[in-house]
């Protein structure tokens, strides 16, 4: 048994805990965690991007993931003792059924609740109500004790996005999120999700990478609004950051205090009145403090309501963010064909008459190069999310990530299709955008894909709606053409994206089904949302076509409000790839109009060489 | 002050009630009720569809209804006393707002909680607990002690769907009911909606027009199906009954107990261990008698979830009676078109060329003579709701019903269109059908309108999606023609359908925005559904073009399971009302086979002179 779990083992029977459940989230339910609450991987060895694991006093451990990361957690967790759960797989059952049959008669379950959703602690509250031998449910973090050299917390400084970006002040936030509290019924009012609190307060840090937060609770009155922080966020030094850094000057003037990162539980604990809390986005521990008797008025956040739509001092901010990255990615898509060494050459049919020289790139180094061109950009402060860089069958998984190391780093061949997702973060906004481009020869399949891919993003963005429309049925604008093959992707067609903050951004969603009422959430004008339909064939290629769009008013009329999207960024997308005999009139408009509207965006920044080049990639088909 | 509201201001004052509220539905939560239930009318003179009405022991008496009967209610309520509060203009509150706003410090609010949701009854208790000067609730019917002359409730005779219809025996859905509430961890389950309770027990009956159910109860145990009834509804007599009379002995062969009726509150109220009950479907009485402590698993009835599924004999049977009331409604057209003096000639263009002789019909001769065509059909049963019958600017009323008084009914002219929406109850099923004829000359206007109408209609029974699929996603393939013009129709495109039960059936729906995760249902095989688009401008026309489709199991491969739709009825869609200019070559494809269809299943039907119109209606544009 790997020495970390062992030991784990021993704990376990000390504190008579039958059965520990390690989740992999931090205590504000972040999408990304920083290293000190990575204890699944130390715990385990595993390293994928989602998993729990069981460990039982009696000495059994178990490693519950999906199918993206079976032959990693093989790998992994060969020799440690600990049993791979293949979730999906017909003789597996869900952790939750493995636990509820071996846990012993009054048996104890622990966790740590602070890592857990309330959601995920409550059902295993049921599990041990609903079972005849009864149970214990203990909330502790076992793993802590134990981890001796455990990473510290993140702890970065704060710096203030200025109104000129936000488009409105911290202060004005605050009373409009009063007036919610006071039309919800709400004495109090509990925020944990930091891109919320971020959001809330106009200010930004760096205690996970890629997502410019600060880990911090809130906890408001109509007279009071406390921030729980570490107040080393705000110790001033000689570091250069992307504004002013904020400290309790600022915080004061827009009336907020300053309390202890863990007082927040106790001061729940005291609770005398209703509380607004949204218990999709607070851990069980929070929800499981507030006082037995004490109303939960249990709605999604406020200010996530609010977040998603973007106002329009931040939309035309957005327009600067997206024009800076946009360049970035042409000019490396240039850098990219020429070292592939192809000249796109099309005829009158738009076919490509291509050379098929040897390249000498791999895929590490287009992370290395892209981002060059985005350092470039005046105001860039970080990459939005770990550029996914794919070569061929690598770009067919869909949490690629290539190595940096030498011998590991895949080298680009000169045929088949190279996909590039990534983004960056900007005091003007954050940016999303995937391209798929040839890197010489294609298959009859892969032309077929890469054209149903072009064809669902571009009439996505043509679509016309009302507003109230659920964004479950815009998904059908892209997914239609790809159904009518047989053919599906397997995720959603957009996620919300965050202002200079998450690049998944809840609640906003274009999807074909939800499980909850939120996976429905109407679109409304302002909301900021991917548009990334895409095709996957495991062992052969992956394609994905990413634009960003905002959600615009077009007119009103009798029949009400009526919407379309505005794309916001610009990058050719490979015609060479297309097979254009599938594409409808209305298709070859569209994918015309968008290639005319790239080079008139981006001519004024290209180089004479980058210029000629441009012009051929955007010319109609 | 209106007699009937005045008595119940009295009452009021002598049971210290402060504010009553009278609501329009009956114990069952049933979309249409008898008129035991319609206290509304009785104590207000109001008869729309859709009304509440709120009396104070201070005097006062508003009733809230919307927009659809503004004008009727002004009418009559006229010289009652009672306030007309018209719901979404801009000075009205809502009536619990009103009720907030009105209620003397620790007053007290009463309605009968037996005819009010569990979620309505809910709200006035977070009203009373939010309330800082307190208050009581009581759910009590005040209106039943007043009325005298008050209907009976109805009792008619139970009758057996015979397995050939139903395609599964009742003992065999109450097996898999039982293996449901298992799954569930449910000990008790209660059912209170009528047409799941028909649907379990393969029973029919009367109690409500149109809709072949009847009132009872039922609580089930693993031991147990208790049958909460009126034993009258088993008098054997002479009267023809479609099926089989249902018995005691029935119900004893299938393991069913019967009950008195008002007995089942009692028996909730004994309740030991957990229940499963749909809070939607149970009445705030129902729920509220469940004993504190005892865990109610609300979820949605698995007789609701089963129900709203096809199996393949029901399909085969629908397949039945959609053809005999195809058969009903195109001999019916063509008699409304000759009584029009309209000969459908078609140039090779496809325009009309018709005379405009005068008619001699009304709406209500219409009714009856679609009804006598109905009639003719063996098995029909009944009408499954009120025709609409209506003509030129009546169409754009979303809930019209033609007078059948002489004096009263509108005359159709030679000129505008004529919509029929209608249905019929079968042994083999529920039909449901709407048409838009023209009567002669149409405006430019109408014509777009129409054409737009048949595009959506047969835009989306051309569909192709993966089970699971969310119905909101697919109301965006009859809409987005609609909303690329900048119109739009003001309700769902889709609802489910009953077998031989309830033209309006949940949890199946078509539409784009939803406020529970109930309407944004996942699309599956089997299930029936209506596909009927429209468009309304008041005062001038009303259009709507309606068919009923099974969702049907195309293909499966590797990316999942595909479903289409089969259209199961076929009438002709008038084709002289097209603008053939604005239609896809895609839609005038789908319409032809369409039409190649409707001649080929009804050709057989026909009389002479009837096949060679039917031909004529038929052939390709």
């Amino acid at each position: 048994m790997r020495k970390q779990t062992a030991e784990l083992i021993e704990e376990l029977k000390k504190e008579n805990i039958d059965i520990y459940i390690i989740s992999d989230m931090d205590d504000h339910l972040s999408e990304y965690t920083g290293k000190h609450f990575h204890a699944l991987k130390e715990f385990s060895g595993f390293t994928g991007g989602d998993g729990k694991m069981v460990v039982t006093a009696s000495g059994k451990a178990l490693l519950w993931t999906d199918g993206r990361y079976f032959i990693q957690a093989e790998e992994e967790l060969k020799g440690s003792g600990i049993e791979l759960m293949r979730m999906g797989e017909p003789e597996v059952p869900i952790l939750n059924d493995w636990v509820k049959d071996n846990l012993k008669a009054g048996g104890t379950i622990g966790f740590d609740g602070k890592c857990v959703s309330y959601k995920y602690g409550k059902a295993f509250e049921a599990l041990i109500n609903n079972n005849v031998n009864g149970g214990h449910i203990i909330s502790e973090d076992i793993c802590g004790r134990l981890w001796k050299e455990r990473p510290a917390e993140s702890c970065t400084k704060c710096w203030i996005l200025d109104e000129r970006f936000t488009g409105k002040s911290a202060s004005l936030k605050l009373t409009e999120l009063r007036a919610e509290m006071e039309r919800s019924g709400a004495d109090y009012h509990v925020i944990a999700s930091l891109d919320d609190i971020a959001w809330l307060l106009n200010m930004r840090a760096d205690d996970i990478p890629c997502n410019p937060v600060f880990s911090a609770f809130m906890l408001i009155t109509k007279a009071e609004a406390r921030l729980y922080i570490d107040e080393r966020h705000f110790v001033d030094n000689a570091d250069k950051l992307p504004g002013p850094s904020a400290d309790a000057d600022y915080l004061r003037g827009i009336g907020v205090d300053v309390y202890p990162y863990e007082q927040i539980y106790d001061d729940i604990k005291k609770l005398d009145k209703k509380v607004l809390l949204d218990t999709d986005r607070c851990s069980y521990e929070i929800v499981s403090s507030v006082p037995e008797g004490i109303e939960i008025i249990d709605q999604m956040n406020p200010v996530t309501k609010e977040k998603c739509r973007k106002n329009p001092v931040e939309t035309a901010n957005l327009r600067i963010a997206q024009h800076k990255d946009s360049v970035a990615l042409t000019k490396f898509m240039y850098w990219f064909k020429k070292q592939l060494g192809i000249e796109a050459v099309f005829d009158a049919k738009g076919l490509d008459k291509r050379s098929n020289a040897e390249s000498g790139i791999s895929e590490w180094d287009c992370v290395e190069k892209l981002n060059e061109y985005r350092k470039e950009q005046p105001g860039f402060i970080e990459e939005s999310f770990s550029t996914i860089s794919a070569y061929g069958a690598n770009a067919a998984m869909a949490h690629y990530a290539p190595s940096p190391l030498p011998e590991k780093t895949v080298r680009i061949k000169p045929h088949g299709l190279y996909l590039v997702d990534s983004g960056g973060q900007y005091p003007e906004g954050t940016t999303d955008v995937t391209r798929t481009w040839s890197c010489g020869a294609l298959t009859d399949e892969e032309r077929l894909s890469f054209t149903l891919t072009a064809i669902a993003n571009l009439r996505l963005a043509d679509e016309r709606f009302l507003e109230g429309t659920s964004g479950l049925l815009i998904d059908g604008a892209a997914r239609d053409v790809f159904w009518r093959h047989g053919l599906n992707y397997n995720h959603g067609t957009g996620h919300g994206v965050g202002f200079c903050l998450n690049v998944h951004e809840a609640p906003v969603g274009i999807r074909y089904k939800a499980a909850t009422i939120d996976g429905a959430y109407p679109m409304l004008e302002g909301m900021y949302v991917s548009d990334e339909p895409g095709m996957y064939v495991a062992g052969k290629y992956g394609i994905r076509t990413e634009n960003l769009l905002i959600v615009k008013h077009d007119y009103t009329n009798e029949y009400g409000r009526f919407m379309s999207f505005e794309t916001m960024n610009f990058c050719p997308m490979d015609k060479s790839c297309l097979d254009i005999s599938i594409m409808e009139k209305r298709d070859i408009k569209l994918l015309n109009a968008y290639h005319k509207r790239v080079y008139e965006e981006l001519k004024d920044d290209m180089n004479e060489e980058e210029l000629i080049w441009l012009k051929n990639m955007c010319s109609a088909i």
